[in-house]
């Protein structure tokens, strides 16, 4: 494989990321781009891509020509449907091989170093994922609007539902409904009611941090939220566990707050993700390419120290 | 007032109703034309207002030009925020006069007869609205996004969440996951993702016949789901009692189905609906025009019988 490259992209609603790897297994170029979730907008998922890929090469100092060199592991957000996965194949790229999966699964192998394993998943939206013997198990994830509890835009969303409430007069009442509205700069429930209605997912996810701040300092409803959003992924996590129990880790921008919040016997069985996403795809193209961790190892004695993230 | 016509409108997002009455308090015609939410569209809101009356006024084989001698009370979805309420008031009419107030409230001037009263709603959203000697009060109905709890468009989204909770192993398992699966034409808990995400109330409120039929054959999980929404609405009845306890009335597409599931206190104290929303806005334009039920009844005696919906 002298002479080619590995790349893993993580892409998503919000943005994409390419880690740039030679031969020698060293990571020599990072590239940040913009949205590539190909089931919002397929054209602009793409574009992202090779925008992210050309920007890591540039940082390495090497011309857009050598993605044709290129073997790219790509998680993406949206490839889970079969449709979106389908015109994602049909793509006429300009890498020399393509090794296309869920973002799901590249935060997996690369939480785990490519290894079997599991992973709950906390961030604007959550999940569940788990890889063993080849077989994939997913569960959750099914979006924000009628899915996703746990995640930061559920959270922001369940404050908005009973701060409401509480202005009402129904439910509790607590400090949390007071910095709500002051965040929103809303006197009434009528003024909070015309700027949540209809946001999207990612304005709510936004108002988590409120919740969880407010939790920490034992707010009842932010704690009676974050409760209910850790007792379903709890929930997620034991199905997965009766599909593998091994190799658990909780990961998303969320992952550190709400690990307290979960069960303990699920607690129990959390391990620190190794590496980010970007690095599992890294990791899914050197696997696909049949490039093991020994051929990489040998490169290294010969070329030099090999930079492990 | 001779010479003088009323007219009662009930505008929400799916439809404008016109109720057309004579000088004499006979109902002499109805119009029926579409979207007249003015927070969605003001234009379209005030174009299908005039159409309704015109299909009123035709229906009665009346011209147009009678427009500009007709009173005209309007219950309006959306003129609750005041931005969309000035604006309202800013449109240069061809009535003689307007007499505008929210949906809420002809609802409940209808269902008690011009009276003071309260009612309980629960249509594809849900509210509660109470009036007292000119005094109002209005809870719930913030809207899909974060509150109509107890409504159908709340009841078929809590059925795709708790459905796909089901798909995953979490929460129980009921028949109501089957026929939800069936009545979507979808074999996994991605296809059902795919159909809901981002879907609008008017989508979940379809939904909410299968869940209602379902509870009725003492499914657990649409039981569940009716219990919660009409615990809800409960308590909102309960916080209207302390502002006002006569009158109180359940209204809505989904009352009649509903109102077993009230807490038995509520429901001890509901009275029949009599008259409907649109007949509420033409007792407001009487009511704002000073004409009494009196003065009718004495045009009565001089001019034939009164046609009393």
């Amino acid at each position: 494989m002298q002479g080619h490259y590995f790349i893993g992209i993580d892409g998503g609603g919000s943005k994409c990321k390419a880690l740039l790897q030679n031969h020698s297994g060293v990571i020599i170029g990072e590239g940040l781009s913009g949205s590539a979730n190909p089931a919002t907008d397929l054209s602009l998922a793409q574009h992202s891509i090779v925008d992210a890929c050309e920007l890591a090469l540039a940082q390495a100092q090497l011309s857009p020509d050598i993605l044709a060199l290129c073997h790219v592991g790509m998680g993406l957000a949206g490839v889970n449907l079969p449709s979106i996965k389908q015109k994602m194949l049909q793509w006429q790229h300009p890498f020399a091989t393509v090794h296309l999966t869920t973002d799901l699964h590249i935060a997996c192998l690369g939480a785990h170093g490519g290894q079997d394993g599991s992973v709950i998943i906390s961030g604007t939206g959550s999940s569940a994922f788990s890889v063993l013997n080849g077989q994939q198990l997913n569960l959750g994830g099914h979006g924000f609007t009628a899915g996703d509890k746990g995640g930061g835009a559920w959270i922001g969303l369940s404050a908005a539902r009973l701060c409401l409430e509480a202005m009402d007069g129904i439910g509790g009442y607590s400090p949390l409904v007071e910095s709500f509205k002051q965040q929103l700069a809303c006197k009434d429930a009528t003024a909070v009611a015309e700027i949540v209605n209809g946001a999207p997912a990612i304005f709510f996810a936004g108002l988590a941090p409120l919740v969880i701040t407010a939790a920490q300092h034992k707010d009842p409803i932010a704690m009676s939220i974050l409760r209910e959003g850790a007792d379903y992924l709890s929930q997620l996590a034991r199905r997965l566990f009766i599909f593998s129990d091994k190799n658990l880790s909780m990961i998303g921008g969320l992952a550190k707050q709400l690990e307290p919040w979960l069960a303990p016997d699920v607690q129990a069985k959390l391990s620190k993700a190794l590496h980010e996403p970007d690095y599992g795809a890294l990791l899914l193209a050197q696997q696909q390419t049949g490039v093991t961790k020994a051929d990489l190892l040998i490169q290294k004695t010969q070329e030099g120290p090999v930079y492990e993230r």
